[in-house]
């Protein structure tokens, strides 16, 4: 039989990601494709003694059916964070708890867009939001960055030139896959952008907390005196990604629309996982354990970036990155980097081809992304080694 | 600020039902109104034990990501049980892992509706799933069921005057909130059509093992020869509603299609509760856990239906349940639905009132619809006491 699909699924793919992934699943290939977090990262004997006592002493809440706006202590315990560490969340504003960030994109794009109307975000951006935005037929308008964040010229232009524009999508913090930090005049410039076009942001923000170097930076959300912010936060990179638990701070009309569009989604927010985190955040040394993650990071980060500089330099150019998990690459002009990729996977490296991340695959792009988060410090010696003969090669 | 919400939500509404909930949250109110199951349905031991294990033995698998279509062996034990179970899962079949069988109602609705196509369904129908249809701004049309399922000749008006029909959405076992179980006979009837008019059928399955007397009827899917059934299947009623868990097996393109809106919708869903379920099903007595509950709510619901028949007949009549975990009143005409429902309130218990389940909440309505799993034997007494006396004042 013939299925005919919606008009906003027919065009969808799978990410293009998702494709390298199963090159990547062959154990003998270096995968330095992935974002997830390093084994040593998770706080296995912290989540294992949580569990217990959850069912120890309350059983019936963690698996009863509970409320859509999220377990009521986390919540309200997310609302006081995020207040005190980023000053986030005005008298307008609300909170919901959702199946990880990447939900709170759905959710979004799904109560702001109409099919057609457009999306603006960064030139290249996470490949998940971006999929998310089309899935409901959103225009997506790629605006190019500079090493300091968003080109804002361009990004005006675009605003006054793209019909219906809904929100901006940016990561200030570490952008995936970029690496790319905004700066605060950016960010600034960004917010005043938003008041003068009257258009929310989305400031998405899943690596904020993994600097390793450099001065934090305000995010856009603790200027938001007019509620035109959406701020996504995740426990995937500093707790689990596996429990899928993230939240959303926005004014109270959106959030209500999220909640009554997860409603019809998935209920809510599977419990356990939000009283694990709770737990975690409240009785366990949270603070510590981000320390611990960011000198775990930065190690790696660094042991990255030298390897990019003794194998792959002088023809292969990268930003270096203050924070995240992951490090963009630029091919000189000589070396097609479609082939760059393929050549690597059949020598057992994998990379993520640059274009995945762009609103229009078929631009020209001579970027790769790699990630230094997952794969062993022995690997990343023998991956980056790979990868420089390799560009020699080709050159 | 006033913000613009997409078309597709903005008449969205909360659900009637949670509105009832704030009453139901008062301690010293008897909630007849929820469908959880009853708090002695869950298997604690079990799941903490697993849950120990898991965290023992397997803990990164938990807390890493996964892959989108669920965890690989749960999904395979899955596809084998449908077979041996149900006779379900034909060589053009596949299955996803959901984060309850509510997201497989947004992914349905999702994947095959454009704006302003209808969806059949049965009325009164379960709201939650409604919801999901009208948040793409499906159009809803209700076809009236007899005692023995939904109106075949209705249904085929329906089929030929309705545009652009996507699907037919059907509970055939002690449908939420009718109770109605769908005979065979129907069941066929319902196939042919769909096979006659090429519509899809979406077959909602999450009370079938909870069938406490009569015998077992073969679901619409066994009987699947062209691709055009949808099954849903859930461990809400017979594991644990809060680890939002379920599970779709259809066509492979449809499933593929799923899969990519998955992606974009939380990844994948929680890996510890696929894992608890898992370990569930395989290494304990899965069986001999739905006996039990079988057990539980056959005494509760007997209960109930002896407690309706003392204090409530003859005024106000009922259709007897063989399983599931509802039952639809029907008060006589002199009695105001909506003054019953308010006024039951004031007294302290809570039903929900039958217009909640119509696909148009203004129709007249004198049904409302009681839970007896989650209320304990002592609450069903009283409870059902006061609407006895309520009802004969009303007269």
């Amino acid at each position: 039989m013939n299925y005919t699909f919606s008009d906003r699924v027919s065009n969808l793919k799978p990410s293009a990601i998702r494709e390298i992934f199963k090159y990547a699943a062959d154990p003998q290939v270096i995968s330095l494709s992935a974002g997830n977090p390093s084994p040593e990262a998770f706080p296995v004997k912290a989540i294992s003694e949580i569990s217990q006592k959850i069912f120890k002493e309350n059983p019936i809440a963690a698996l009863q059916y509970s409320v859509t706006e999220g377990y009521a202590p986390l919540r309200s315990h997310l609302k006081e964070y995020m207040k005190e560490k980023h000053n986030i969340g005005a008298a307008f504003d609300d909170l919901i708890v959702t199946s990880g960030a990447q939900q709170v994109m759905d959710l979004a794009a799904k109560s702001l867009c109409n099919e057609g109307d457009t999306v603006i975000c960064e030139a290249p951006s996470f490949i998940g939001s971006l999929n998310s935005f089309r899935s409901y037929n959103a225009k997506l308008c790629g605006v190019p960055m500079d090493s300091d964040g968003i080109n804002i010229e361009k990004l005006e232009n675009a605003l006054q030139t793209k019909k219906n524009v809904r929100f901006m999508y940016l990561i200030p913090n570490f952008q995936n896959p970029s690496g790319i930090t905004m700066s605060l005049e950016k960010r600034k410039a960004v917010y005043e952008l938003a008041k003068k076009y009257g258009v929310l942001i989305i400031e998405d923000n899943p690596y904020g907390d993994l600097r390793y170097s450099g001065e934090y930076i305000p995010t856009i959300k603790s200027m938001d005196t007019e509620g035109l912010v959406i701020y996504v936060g995740s426990f995937s990179k500093v707790l689990s990604p596996g429990i899928r638990v993230g939240w959303c701070v926005a004014p109270q009309q959106i959030i209500s629309k999220m909640v009554v569009c997860k409603q019809g989604q998935d209920v809510h927010t599977n419990i356990w996982s939000q009283m694990v985190a709770y737990e975690f955040m409240t009785k366990y040394d949270f603070d510590g354990h981000i320390t611990f993650l960011q000198n775990l990071y930065r190690k790696k980060a660094d042991l990255m970036m030298n390897l990019l500089d003794e194998h792959l330099a002088p023809q292969v150019t990268y930003n270096r990155i203050n924070g995240g998990l992951f490090i963009m690459c630029q091919l000189p002009n000589n070396i097609n980097m479609t082939d760059f990729c393929k050549q690597a996977v059949l020598r057992k490296v994998c990379v993520v081809p640059g274009n995945a991340f762009l609103t229009d695959e078929s631009q020209p792009c001579q970027l790769f992304r790699v990630n230094f988060s997952t794969p062993t410090d022995e690997q990343l010696i023998k991956g980056v080694e790979i990868l420089g003969k390799l560009a020699k090669e080709m050159c």
